[in-house]
């Protein structure tokens, strides 16, 4: 069975994903018995491309590279340009999205997977919007159309969470999800260590691209109360709005608090947790000192960790990158392989 | 469908399976389409029982608790008392082996595995012994017979490590996987760190259950090299001796080494690793003072954790426990759901 992948969203993760279907093409079908055709990628900049038979990855990337857009390609205006038509002529069994998200509207992704969804396609995101706004909708609207809903790279982008939980894990119940979800403040909290102030942290974070000119979302715990309440909403069934999570952002630690838990041996942390209260869950993100015997006391720059509590095993932590290119790309891969495993497995 | 399953082995670990399938019965059923039917249990001291229809798990665990066996259970002497006997007549769909394992032969899990196997059931073990010695043979034989062989509790108890790379990792390479894989010795290390010399440290280890009257298989790496082969092999393809990992225990280091350590801001750890190189793999145990900025270096007492170096992510750690009733149970009960999964999943 060939697996027809539909792009929407080609920005820095859409391209890594494109790249990383190029050059695992040939890994992907042996080791994992997954064949692909690429068959449009949408993008509001760069432009729609089509191809019923499946797009040539190389030709597009190199399209991409040399003018930043896809409009010139040959593979340009031979279909629909509006995603409706994009979905009936070209019939995608899974639909990745991969735009930028709103936090407040949830959009452009809530229209994306919705439309996905109620075509017949299994949908996969990588944005936090619309899981974080309504996963219970869209996991209903998932189930009555008989496709999947994945979203393993919303949270610590292509470290295994969501799915660690959903596969390995089949068996435990969860109480507890807490850690560092956010790489920007993590990584500013790692350089105030080292010396700098919140301003001179900022900056260098900007610098380096992994704060925005606003840094609002990520320095006053916005990004990190949309994680929380796609962990809360998965792994408890309980859905929170992101104003029921309590928040404080890391704005006002200082150098000296910083300095100060050093000498006490401790490091300041914005910890983003969940834990199940009976049918409801207590949601919160708060700059912390954890000791330094607290795994999550040696997760550095822009690493991502999160300790789970369960019946079976106690506390499992996962740690690895929580943001990039190729790791995005990851979780998108990982999820569309479980999706077509479950799909054609039957023997 | 119901699920028919086999249980050879009724020590701790065998115990703990039946204790959570009794007392996890309807959530399995309800979250994840599980439903089983326990066969029969086999136990080389305790006794068989044997019902096509299915055993009282309830009963079965208050047989044991008040006289230690199964003999004089309603449902010992109903059925064959050989494994053969019991796989013609039972006909499960999956065998679960906890047996005690000899890393040297393999036995009894061995031949245990290769009955089950060449019965036309799925395997599942916790036991490391035949997994680590032949790895290859026994996946030769599951896919001769078109059964599957799992085994993720046979390396950090129920800890997800061998399903976390076969599937939310699904997509990337792995290049090397290193780690603290035996609790014994780490549980030792973290008593000297609090001053305890080598052999106060292998006593109080002793006195709590950790370590064995004959502490070698731990503290001379034994059982971390095993656990090393059956990485290589699965993450690698690349099955090795034990004779081929390069094995230092823990003998020889000594309550000054760990306060030196400590000293320049370290901790030692025993640390098992294998790297790929080329088509062979380079494969490791050893007593290494490893940096406080080190994931491993957080990871104290019974505590296991590895990490591993993939292409598309970088660096992953899993932490967790590494040892224990219910955690190793938690491993076969995931490997048992993922079969049944893959079995029966078809839309």
């Amino acid at each position: 069975m060939v697996t027809r992948i539909g792009l929407v969203g080609c920005g820095t993760v859409g391209t890594g994903l494109i790249e990383m279907l190029d050059r695992k093409r040939d890994f992907l079908r042996e080791r994992h018995n997954f064949d692909f055709s690429l068959v449009f990628v949408s993008d509001a900049i760069k432009g729609t491309v089509f191809s019923k038979t499946g797009l040539d990855t190389a030709e597009i990337l190199k399209e991409i590279a040399a003018r930043g857009g896809m409009f010139e390609s040959r593979y340009a205006g031979n279909g629909p340009d509006k995603l409706e038509g994009l979905l009936r002529e070209a019939r995608p069994d899974i639909v990745c999205e991969a735009a930028p998200t709103d936090y407040k509207t949830g959009e452009p992704g809530m229209t994306i997977l919705s439309s996905a969804l109620k075509a017949g396609a299994s949908a996969v995101t990588s944005s936090k919007g619309a899981i974080g706004l309504n996963m219970a909708g869209l996991k209903k609207l998932a189930i009555e159309n008989g496709v999947h809903l994945r979203f393993e790279s919303s949270v610590l982008s292509g470290t295994p969470l969501i799915n660690l939980v959903r596969g390995p894990l089949a068996g435990c119940s969860l109480s507890k999800a807490e850690g560092i979800v956010n790489g920007t403040t993590n990584y500013m909290l790692t350089r105030m260590e080292a010396g700098l102030g919140y301003d001179e942290a900022l900056e260098e974070a900007q610098r380096l691209g992994y704060a925005e000119a606003d840094p609002t979302g990520d320095v006053e715990g916005f990004d990190a109360a949309v994680k929380v309440c796609i962990m809360s909403a998965e792994f408890f069934g309980v859905e929170l709005r992101v104003d029921e999570v309590r928040r404080t952002g890391i704005t006002g630690v200082t150098a000296a608090d910083v300095a100060n838990a050093a000498k006490s041996g401790r490091r300041i942390k914005l910890i983003a947790g969940a834990s199940r209260e009976g049918g409801s869950a207590a949601a919160y993100v708060e700059p912390r000192a954890v000791d330094l015997a607290n795994p999550l006391a040696s997760v550095s720059g822009a690493t991502n960790a999160v300790s789970i509590v369960t019946d079976n095993l106690g506390e499992i932590t996962i740690s690895g990158p929580g943001a990039g290119k190729k790791e995005t790309a990851q979780g998108i891969l990982s999820d569309m392989i479980d999706i077509v495993s479950m799909r054609y497995q039957s023997g």
